[in-house]
This record gives structure tokens, sequence and C-alpha cells, in this order.
């Protein structure tokens, strides 16, 4: 798990040269590319060799096998995702900040009408049940991701919108499965519905959590 | 989408003989216990033939191609999953109900430490992108999900304790979504944990529509 956000070097070299660390960075987006298009298991390290434009002694120069390309694939795929989405949960520091992040991930999955579906999700399908540091690693990325929801909701916690009381861990817990289903159900459908209502369930989940102002609107209706 | 639920005969036949019968249904059995354990694109047709015990040409009497099976493994595995919850939906009609459905799926994979995750998802996550037909056939398995879920929820429409203007067909959409994003989830982290966060914020979720009673208890002690 340590290898996600560290800086991650050939086997057994502690140091690569520019030039080797732009040719293994080059292995990765290429497999990358290919995994996200066709999966792990229809990806052969021939197919990666013909779109890296690298010989099978380069490629083995910086990966022992095709498992320990596929660990770096995980990793660069989480990187990506979290990147992606930096700059929105970053920022955020309310309810009204997690829910443009919300609608931006909407919008994004809209215009690509779900295709490819979440790359860590995929990954984590693929490989859970069939690789222990596949696993560990996604396990790794997703808490991450987390993290960052969370980060959002200590805010809220700091500007005094949500509640003392609320269990910040758990909210981000449930934000975040809730994307997920959206996402792998919105790959399927090739409609946003299930990711637009799941995450509108989660964030007023949220809100329940939120000193007064932004309670579901039903809620308020039943007048309870 | 048809083919979910009507009788499937072999390719080009309308009916097939007893004996015929059980041979493709042994075929789709060795084919989903493959698919199930390694993925659709590492399971070769020489693998079913091995586990099933049944020649080339057998195979390719009931299957065109991998693609043929494939499907008949969706529309097999959609099934499987939705047989073994039918006793609970089908006498679901309240909200106890459903949180009894919610907890018997908590316990299924609490007990197999999330291995496998969900049949139908991780078949969504690896064919959706590669495959239209096993697309639409795990939509279409997807949407048989939440009309069951769904029915749950216009019985309790019936009884009343389901508010009249609460909509049905998007709060099962809710539920599915946090389902299949903790299934996902709890087969990368092997807990339990996002699966029963998911589903519980999704069961709060329809609560909050349901007529006095079952309340959020912190929305209650808000007493806004």
């Amino acid at each position: 798990m340590a290898a996600i956000g560290s800086t991650r070097t050939a086997q057994g070299g502690p140091t690569l040269t520019a030039r080797g660390a732009a040719t293994r960075a080059r292995i990765i987006e290429a497999a990358a590319d290919l995994v996200f298009q066709q999966g792990v298991s229809a990806t052969t390290l021939d197919d990666v060799m013909a779109a890296s434009g690298t010989s099978k002694s380069q490629l083995y120069h910086y990966f022992a096998d095709k498992d320990a390309l596929t660990n770096a694939v995980v990793v660069r795929e989480t990187e990506r995702v979290l990147d992606a989405q930096d700059h929105l949960l970053r920022d955020a520091n309310s309810l009204a900040g997690l829910r443009a992040w919300a609608a931006a991930i909407v919008e994004f999955h809209r215009e690509r009408r779900g295709v490819g579906g979440c790359p860590i999700g995929s990954l984590a399908g693929e490989l859970s049940d069939s690789s222990e540091d596949a696993r560990l690693l996604l396990q790794a990325g997703f808490a991450m991701w987390e993290d960052r929801i969370r980060a959002v909701l200590d805010a809220m916690h700091g500007t005094g919108e949500l509640r003392a009381d609320a269990v910040t861990a758990d909210l981000a817990a449930a934000i975040l499965t809730a994307l997920q289903g959206g996402l792998l159900l919105t790959q399927t459908t090739h409609l946003t519905r299930h990711l637009e209502l799941g995450l509108q369930m989660a964030l007023e989940h949220v809100a329940l959590e939120c000193n007064t102002g932004h309670r579901h609107k039903k809620a308020r209706q039943s007048g309870q």
C-alpha cells in the first residue's frame, strides 16, 4: 500500500535516469490505456510492447512480470482518478462544494455515456479476487479517495455547517459507496440516472447531519 | 433482453430433448463457475469443455461462439442472484422487510468476506464496454432486480406506510445503487462496512418518505 503516492522506481533499483523513468512511464501509460479498454486479463505483455514501442528486454528491465506491471497500472489509475477531481475536492469545504463535485462527476460521465465507468472500480471488480497485491493497492486507493471526501466533511465540522456529532468517516464511506454503485450502473445503462440518484441520496444524507438550512425538502414538509 | 426469463433453446432450434437441455445447462453451469472465479476474458472454451466434460462439437451444437455462451452465463447468473433473494423480497411489504433483506445480504457477504462481490455487478464491469449484447442483458437484469425492490415499495404505498408522493422508482434505483457500490467495496476491502453503511443510508432514505414512526433518529432530534 505504501506504493501509492511514493516515488516508484525500477525493480531493485533506487533511482532511474530521466530517460529510464520516461520509458517506464510510457510502458505504464500504454498498459493503462489497454487495460481501461479491454481489462487486465485480455491485455498481454505483447500488446503493451507494441503499444509502447518497447522491446521485451526493456519491459522486463522495469517490470518483473505482468503482475508487477498490473500493480503499477493500479497505482497510476488511482493517481489519475484522484488528480482529476483534486481541484474540486481540495477547494470544497461545504455541502455546496460537495454538490458541485458531484455535479461535475455526473456531467463527466453523461458526456461519455458512462463508457469506462470508474477505472478504479473496474480494476477492483476484475482483480480483487485474483490478486491480493492488487486488492490491497485498490483498497488503499479507495481509502485515499474516501479520505479526500472526508476532509471536506471535516472542514464542514470546522465551520459548524456539519453537526459536531456527525461521524465524518461513515458519511464519507456512504458517499463513496453511492458513487461507485452509480458509476457501475451508469456504465451498464449508459444513463446517469443511478449516479445522480445515488449521489443525491448521499448528499441529502449529509444534509440531515447539518445544522439547519439544508434539510431534505420532504423532511421539512412532514413537519414532525 | 427478451432472453431473460424466457425459455432458452439451442441455436436455431425451438426445442431440446431432456438430455440436450441437461447438456446445455451443464455447459452453462461450468462456464458460469469459471467466469465467477476468473472472469469472462480469462475463461476459454477449452476450459469450459474440460470442466463440463463436453466435446467441441457438443459445445458448438448449443452455442455459436464464446459470445453466445457468455450471454447465456449472464442470463443464468441474473436468475441465480434474483432467485437467491426471491423469498426475502417476495414476502417483504414493509420497511422492516427491506431491512431484513438488507441484513441477509450483509450476512451472506460477511460470511464469504466479500469474495466474488456481486456476480451481476462483476459481469457488468467486465462486459459493459466490450459487448453490446451482454450490456443489454445486464441492464435488463439490473432492471428486474430494481423492479423487485420497487414492488416492495409499491406494497408500502398500498399499506400507507410509504407516503403517497414518494417516487418508488427513484427509491428503488437509489437502493440498488447503494447495494452495488457496497458489494464492490466489500469485494475489495473484505469488510462489509461500506455495504452496511450504504444500505443503511438507502433505507433511511426510504424511511424519510414514510408516514411517521420510521424517521431518522437525528432528524427527530434536531426537532426543526
